[in-house]
């Protein structure tokens, strides 16, 4: 279901550091204490994160929240519980960041089952799910990100390339060097803005590549050090962590390049850098990259490559489903690159992984980023 | 289904370089050439995989593959095509030793793929299916791992500690300090053999979480410094390279305690880290740590630690039908200790997570260690 582009409203900005989100926490506590001392239903005000209220910035080009709010009470048998729920993390959350300490969304939970025993639902607190709606309902509350109250999300992804990293991690202070980093690379953690600082980037763009074993590869040829550029691999669908680490590495001026599978989630992955997606909207423009452009691989790369003929596979269901849908949404299907591509899955019934491109030699996929980034060969 | 213990056969030691593959390889593709040059049927040897021939060693404490060997044919309508594709894996795992390349199962596909075209099985080269048949027969024909052919298996796990490592990568020779890489911990590589080696062990023992997000708040807390420890965590199931790791610091005489959660997981995740696991024991001996202890969390701890009796969760279907398959097999239901725990599991059908060790504090679960450590409360 295509969502209609709106205007978008403006992002409240992050506190500047940790006494900020502590202050924020302590008003929002007041404010219930108010309520009680006034003999008022407690409450306090949450954006909507449902789709109706999701929203796409034309001008921004990213995911947000639109300006519907909704309040939640305590004096009310659906939400009480989960009410309650909500205070006691802002509360656990204040005593976090006093003790200076982090933990997990899990973490949080045994925390809260300890204090209030049997009234924590568990299914509200899982990390394997996507949605923990008690810590969103109080981020979009606070306009803080969950890293700012000292809760960790899960973390995933490497980084190689010529840039220093401050990591000032308990008494330390730790200079990362992530061009000595060897085979491993540098592992980017849940939380990239506190604590975490670039001394230096030397490097002058950033490629983002889908997958470990391909980042791998690239960085045992020195791609990053003979293109003088910062090699990411999400590994995958990219953290929260990743994501960000991206838009801030957009914010130092580097231009950021994907490099996935053709296929749909390739293509998910990438637009999830690039716009954000809807299920953290409301923290939208912190993780957005909508710079981002898309190398490949693409179907019109078999026009280029006579050997990826050989090297195409079958489209699955879902990745026919994903092409009908991404070219519905008004935001991907006016891209006339993107609809052509789009097109071309759907008529030909084929795909490209990324790995296909070491099919002549190993070494070709470097030479593949080069060209296609040289020729300014890419989706939008 | 319990698998009777037999005598072990000893496992054909890893070759000393690569220099040694080289050569096993040669003399395989020797052998073949000289079956045709005889106008015999080209065939090699491997060990039969399958459960039948997979023994728990008694004395060892391992899972391992017994005596039986097949042989596999050329000439043969069941086996012609997958014999020629094995030849071709041989083939490039050559190429990719004399090139000092490396590359994924997904790549040696495409390189394959790009060799003979649509005689290639996709199914088998499958890097989310936990079975590689192919290259299994031949580290099994040959006695080395696929690591030792330049093929890299999915990495995962992270380690913190007192200990240097030397990373010989391309050109150069990179020492990483495992105490100096703050949050983010150094990423455990695919291969820890090959170019790989300690420098210097100054810690005392190695602790192994299943869960990153625990050895997170125990990295925060500088558990492994002021326990002299090696704080690893495989992230969920041990990869190749972790199991490979315990095992390399357990020769270097430190002993190895595994924390997991008290469930089917994280009993599993212990006994394939302590004995190996089936579908590994090809290379058994060489990823089995069989001095591992389990810390826990268990059932005995509800008796301990008055708070976790608020923090027990139920257990599963899936738990308690683990449960009962553990205490069926021999080298697991023969411990008392282990044999009296999954009772008390399938009596109560409770169970545990490491994570809840969290509630009354966050820096409780390196006191809870620790004390587990010092009065030698582990299960064997």
């Amino acid at each position: 279901m295509p969502i209609k582009p709106l205007k978008a409203t403006a992002m409240k900005k992050a506190p500047e550091d940790k006494r900020d989100v502590k202050l924020v926490l302590e008003e929002f506590g007041k404010g219930i204490l108010k309520d009680i001392e006034k003999r008022d239903n407690p409450k306090f005000i949450t954006s909507v994160r449902s789709r109706s209220n999701i929203k796409f910035d034309e001008k921004e080009g990213i995911l947000h929240l639109g300006a519907s709010k909704e309040e939640r009470n305590f004096i009310n048998t659906g939400q009480a519980k989960k009410f309650m729920q909500t205070v006691a993390i802002a509360s656990k959350s204040h005593s976090f960041l006093k003790e200076n300490l982090h933990t997990s969304i899990r973490g949080l939970f045994y925390q809260l089952k300890f204090s209030l025993g049997e009234d924590v639902d568990e299914n509200l607190f899982n990390e394997q799910s996507e949605s923990n709606p008690l810590i969103e309902d109080l981020e979009a509350a606070l306009g803080v990100k969950r890293e700012d109250l000292n809760l960790s999300a899960d973390r995933k992804g490497f980084l190689a390339g010529n840039v220093r990293i401050m990591d000032k991690f308990g008494d330390e202070k730790l200079e990362i060097d992530a061009s000595k980093q060897g085979r491993s690379g540098w592992a980017i953690p849940s939380d990239v803005d506190n604590d975490i600082e670039f001394v230096d980037i030397k490097a002058k763009y950033v490629i983002v590549v889908e997958k470990d074993a391909v980042w791998q590869r690239l960085n045992e040829d020195g791609f990053w050090r003979k293109e003088n550029a910062i090699l990411i691999t999400p590994k995958g669908q990219a953290s929260r962590g990743t994501r960000r680490l991206i838009r801030k590495l957009a914010d130092n001026g580097l231009p950021v390049y994907v490099f996935n599978d053709g296929d749909a989630w390739g293509w998910y992955i990438y637009w999830t850098i690039k716009t954000g997606s809807m299920n953290l909207a409301y923290i939208g423009k912190e993780i957005a990259t909508p710079e981002a452009k898309f190398l490949g691989v693409t179907m019109s790369d078999l026009e280029k490559y006579e050997f990826l003929k050989k090297m195409t596979m079958k489209a699955t269901e879902v990745d026919l489903k994903r092409a009908q849908e991404m070219l519905s949404y008004p935001w991907i299907g006016k891209h006339k690159e993107w609809s052509e591509e789009l097109k071309k899955v759907l008529k030909s019934k084929m795909k490209l992984e990324q790995d296909s491109l070491q099919g002549p030699r190993l070494t070709f996929i470097g030479d593949y980023i080069r060209e296609k980034i040289k020729n300014k060969d890419w989706l939008p």
